[in-house]
């Protein structure tokens, strides 16, 4: 990272994601930072295409996040969606009315054969977020979830099914036909520093870096990387990424996460919880950092990117000795 | 008309064409009414289906109408149209939240590739509404009007523009691609009583009247033919058909409306202030009814309707009499 203020680049998506994009956002001048969201819980309901991560991180970066749900718009009603029950319709997945003129925009204009990148940054300055949201491809790839009862998609699952199914397989559908953005391309290429948000790495992270050509990008780039676990005390502060985690043969616990990002990562951020990890870590070769990784509020998320910052510049400062 | 309740089938379009259903439903039997809703209205906006003129039917019928203006739905919001001009998009035309559900079902149902004739049969059944909408094609047609600003939609002409651009030519496109539907030949041919709402003939009427197959159907039915004068002292309850009949040149009175039916009614109700009316159409060979056709509620609905069954039954009369 040299004099000028270090370009950024963060993958996120849910809640934990968008809470560390806030927090870097809040430490960033407009433009230094970008976030490739994910686009693998995308689904259509009522032939509306609703990108939940994607709305998660433009609403959270807004100020607009109903903060009590961690999703969705604050000050919400859903009268679309009682009218929709009325009319024989399913209503398991909640689109709030504020939330549905977001979605008939998104829709109408990829029907008009905008690009979906396009349509996201469109959305998100009218919503005026200074950061650049980023899809990390344009083309159709979605989480799909072998459970006893079949296939579910990501949003029949999570949302639907809360959770509770067992968890036989994960697969990404449309990865073969799908081409990463010149967007995520640039954004991962450009940057200084590479953040892995505290996302859940199955089906937020490692769809993202699932597309083609980005995950070779990441690894390629000669930027400092920096992951920061979603899991405190071998347990996710909220989603399934701890059973997740099982159910694809990863450890439960940051070394897991490590694995999960291997030879993707320089350094791991941890929380205090989980201190005895660090030496099996650093045995690894990964770097550790240990803080308090649960952002709770706005204080919370300016320290720990404030912290990731100043651990990432330690780093380049190694690196440097090294050379 | 033998013993059995007479089939009615109505021709309608817009509120007062609404009204009129409203009546006849209140004496009819469920099924016993059907009613042809013009489809010449429609427009996209958002990229979700509007059918301005069905919707009415539909909400009037199941006694859900916004009564304060004749269309929408009653106790109604505009949170998701609030949003869309957040994002920058039109809002000119007014869509509710409750409303808007009906668009989006709409909508989804089309892509799906299910008939629109079903689509608005389904919407209905939601609402509760017991006689049978029916749409004169499932293909596209759509009114378009020539005023000195260019070629404007009915919807820009009618709510964008409020009627106020001065109208040089009215024509339909897609009447060329356009195939009647079965279930409106089989509402005309089924008929023992075929009722004109009090409608605009030009933009409300004409539209059903002109789909391929459909005027030939009424002009050959032997069912009783009865209109509605859409005019009252030679001015319009609501909307713009005084300045539409002048435009496509017929007489802003009710031998102009006579005119637009040439050959198709064998008789027309017209309100008492048009009294003197009555002898120049009785030359013409229609037979008159004066009343008040003003509705201005409930019960003005189902006396108009009552009067005119018996109108119906005494040109019955009559014509059992010629024979």
């Amino acid at each position: 990272m040299n004099s000028r203020r270090p370009r950024i680049t963060l993958l996120a998506g849910g809640v934990g994601g968008a809470k560390l994009a806030v927090g870097l956002a809040s430490i960033c001048e407009p433009g230094q930072l970008s976030i490739i969201g994910n686009v693998a819980d995308d689904q259509a309901f009522h032939g509306l295409w609703v990108s939940p991560d994607i709305d998660t991180l433009t609403y959270t970066l807004a100020g607009r996040i109903d903060s009590s749900k961690g999703w969705g718009l604050a000050d919400e009603s859903n009268r679309v969606l009682d009218g929709l029950k009325r009319l024989g319709c399913d209503s398991w997945m909640y689109l709030g009315d504020q939330d549905m003129a977001t979605h008939i925009m998104r829709t109408h204009l990829r029907q008009q054969g905008v690009r979906p990148s396009l349509i996201a940054q469109r959305i998100a300055e009218s919503f005026g977020v200074q950061s650049n949201i980023v899809l990390p491809t344009d083309d159709r790839v979605q989480t799909r979830i072998r459970t006893p009862q079949g296939w579910l998609s990501f949003q029949e699952y999570f949302v639907r099914e809360q959770c509770q199914p067992e968890i036989l397989e994960i697969q990404l559908d449309g990865l073969e036909r799908a081409t990463v953005t010149a967007e995520a391309l640039a954004a991962i290429r450009e940057a200084d520093l590479l953040v892995i948000a505290p996302s859940n790495p199955i089906v937020s992270i490692g769809p993202i870096l699932a597309i083609p050509g980005l995950g070779q990008a990441f690894a390629l780039s000669n930027a400092i990387k920096i992951a920061v676990s979603p899991l405190i005390g071998g347990a996710t502060v909220k989603g399934p990424a701890d059973r997740m985690l099982s159910a694809c043969g990863y450890s439960c616990n940051n070394l897991g996460i490590a694995d999960c990002y291997a030879d993707l990562i320089d350094g791991l951020i941890i929380d205090q919880q989980d201190q005895a990890e660090a030496d099996a870590l650093k045995a690894r070769g990964i770097d550790v950092m240990v803080t308090h990784t649960l952002m709770r509020d706005t204080a919370d998320k300016a320290r720990l990117a404030g912290e990731l910052l100043q651990f990432a510049q330690g780093q380049l400062t190694e690196e440097k000795q090294a050379c």
